[in-house]
């Protein structure tokens, strides 16, 4: 008997498969048109200047060290200086603050859990989501105290009640173009969102992955840049914006915490690799990232234009959608009886067509009538033909629905 | 007030910033001959060939998806089946095992103290061991239960005492030319400890960044080797023989426990960068490999023949080494009342030349008379000049010793 299987820690309980990876599984052969994942366009990946600044990494002896060997757990220092200058730029004042690189977003979330959440810690999340994020609270076992989404994003009224009657270790927002919703906090709110939390002395957990992939005439503005006591931590990667494989994201962190957060950061993982993170060096030291962000959000702006387009023409009257104004993601609600979940099984064995059940990014239970769409990684053909198969399922499914 | 710092969670009392850590930066200035860091050489990287793979890594559209598009947090398959191959070689079966990719070791480390510790959990740990891991440990507050080293490694009279009479979740080991002292633990003893552990039902975590770097005629042995039952986790690394800054390593994990490992994985950092999983994936396929470890054992004995030779001629008589066998460290150990720490604030601006005071490395205190030498990153005329001028502050030294 494997003597390592009875002696899991108690917060290995919340630790199992995530139900989106299982999907994701099952929706990955090639003849399945999948609006499943969460991925950035493939086809759009910068790869002939991301393997420029690969060779960059290696061109004299001292970049090829820094690159090789063992790097600061804070971060490669010339991307660190590029990141500040990018931030200063948006108006997010680095006085009292340090960026400090990540192995991709989620470790950011995961080290702020590891940092923050005692076993039955409170942590205000959106109802609905980011799975990856309520799972890394989880596994540090926190409760969850849900806020409701409107139009407008979080609800600040009900933030505001929750914030009276409770002492949450922290907010949890995504403030841009959402995940799953695609919705945005609007600037009311996020300026209400630092008012409230710096009332109530909670801090806010800023995670920012989507708000550069913009479809209106200007990013829109961070919570963080509202902030001068050190009262929100600010994620933003690579990820999305160049290429996820490379798991380069940085975390801008107050100074008062700043001293623990980089020993964590060593007892993690010792650092982000050093490679990935001298390429990102090389490559913004080009100067073409803007062109290359602007490429995306004309592309991703059309790729959601059609999406809509044939969610109008071919999606049942009576199912309603998100029309978001950037990121990655639609997020459709369906009549109340009808269930995504089953219909997520009747579109894969009739029409090949699949999507994620908004259910699991509710981490109170609710929303099975709901479910995400993604429209960044899919071809123009496969969106119009995909939502087409999609309606077809909906339509056979509301008879199911009378009867049940 | 920034309302993160009176937040922190519990186990944030035991991570502080590491002790090594601060030395390696007051002693990373160009003039001083540093032995205290704990990084491979830097002029045996393989540059031109990673240069080779990184650009292999975008050599078709395939390949280029896979190094830059998210991957499965189990790893980049076809690594993992080079590795497989390259273990099955050494007569590990991993029949019953999975290959899980870390991001380096000391990921692999902090995943087992995740997955296993409750606070208050006791750890085997060999005095003195590795510090990174004690921190990662200490991080979900464990109790360290120490057994001490002798010529021979971890004393198993010691261990067999231990588990006896207590319970602890596993023992940590690094059999093979062990960090801080270069001691091996012997191939008797390696069955002897897989037997008491089994006997007992508990488990090993075998950390091994080293075998691969043996002077012997071959490869020493793993204890993984000897266990069909799922009884050791295996962790390697590329970073001592390919090169740390792609932070790419790997756990040998029995599958009773991959399905809660797999889902932990991808809470923190969802995967490993895939680029760089991709070129050693490419690297591995050349069949490079092999030369270059050659290459590797052949400069790292000399530089430790050289150290050696050193340290005969000019340490003074009353202090002793270990001779070891491989691997990238020397273990001085001085008279008792003789402090290294005091001994490297000397050395530092007297002579110029750093070392590691041993003590760091001891769960429990202790071993203030001790100090660790890296032979593997400095050039031949600096260790014989290096090592000479270590043996003019210790010779200085000692009538101090006297007089206290």
């Amino acid at each position: 008997m494997c003597p390592f299987a009875p002696r899991f820690a108690s917060r290995m309980a919340n630790v199992n498969p995530s139900v989106i990876r299982e999907i994701l599984k099952v929706v990955s052969q090639p003849d399945i048109t999948s609006f499943a994942g969460g991925m950035p366009a493939q086809d759009l990946f910068p790869a002939d200047e991301l393997a420029a600044a690969a060779q960059a990494a290696f061109r004299t002896p001292e970049i090829t060290l820094k690159a090789l060997q063992y790097g600061p757990s804070e971060g490669y220092p010339p991307l660190r200086a590029a990141i500040a200058a990018q931030l200063a730029a948006e108006g997010i004042d680095l006085t009292g603050n340090q960026i400090l690189l990540t192995t991709g977003s989620q470790q950011g979330i995961f080290m702020l859990a590891q940092a923050f959440i005692n076993p039955g810690d409170e942590i205000v999340v959106g109802s609905p989501t980011f799975l990856g994020a309520l799972q890394a609270f989880q596994g540090f076992e926190a409760h969850f105290v849900t806020v409701p989404l409107d139009a407008g994003g979080m609800k600040m009224d009900a933030l505001a009640r929750v914030l009276e009657h409770r002492q949450p270790k922290f907010i949890y927002t995504i403030p841009n173009f959402q995940n799953p919703t695609g919705l945005m906090l609007t600037e009311e709110r996020k300026a209400e969102m630092y008012a409230l939390a710096s009332r109530h002395g909670v801090p806010i957990v800023e995670d920012d992955p989507y708000g550069d992939l913009y479809f209106g005439p200007q990013r829109p503005s961070a919570i963080k840049a509202l902030d001068h006591e050190g009262g929100v931590v600010l994620l933003r990667t690579f990820s999305k914006v160049l290429a996820p494989g490379l798991r380069v994201a940085y975390a801008v962190v107050p100074d008062a915490i700043v001293e623990k957060l980089i020993p964590l950061k060593q007892c993690n993982d010792l650092h982000t690799a050093a490679l990935t993170q001298v390429m990102i060096a090389e490559y913004l030291a080009t100067g073409g990232l803007e062109a290359h962000l602007a490429r995306l959000r004309t592309e991703y702006r059309k790729r959601r234009d059609l999406m809509l387009a044939a969610m109008d023409a071919h999606l049942p009257e009576w199912c309603s959608w998100t029309r978001p104004e950037g990121g990655l993601f639609i997020w459709v609600t369906l009549p109340s009886g009808l269930l995504a979940a089953p219909l997520l099984e009747e579109c894969i064995t009739k029409e090949k067509v699949a999507f994620i059940p908004g259910d699991a990014f509710f981490a109170h239970g609710g929303g099975e009538n709901t479910l995400r769409l993604n429209f960044s990684n899919a071809s123009e053909a496969a969106i119009e033909d995909g939502i087409r198969r999609l309606g077809r399922v909906m339509k056979a499914a509301r008879p199911q629905l009378a009867r049940s």
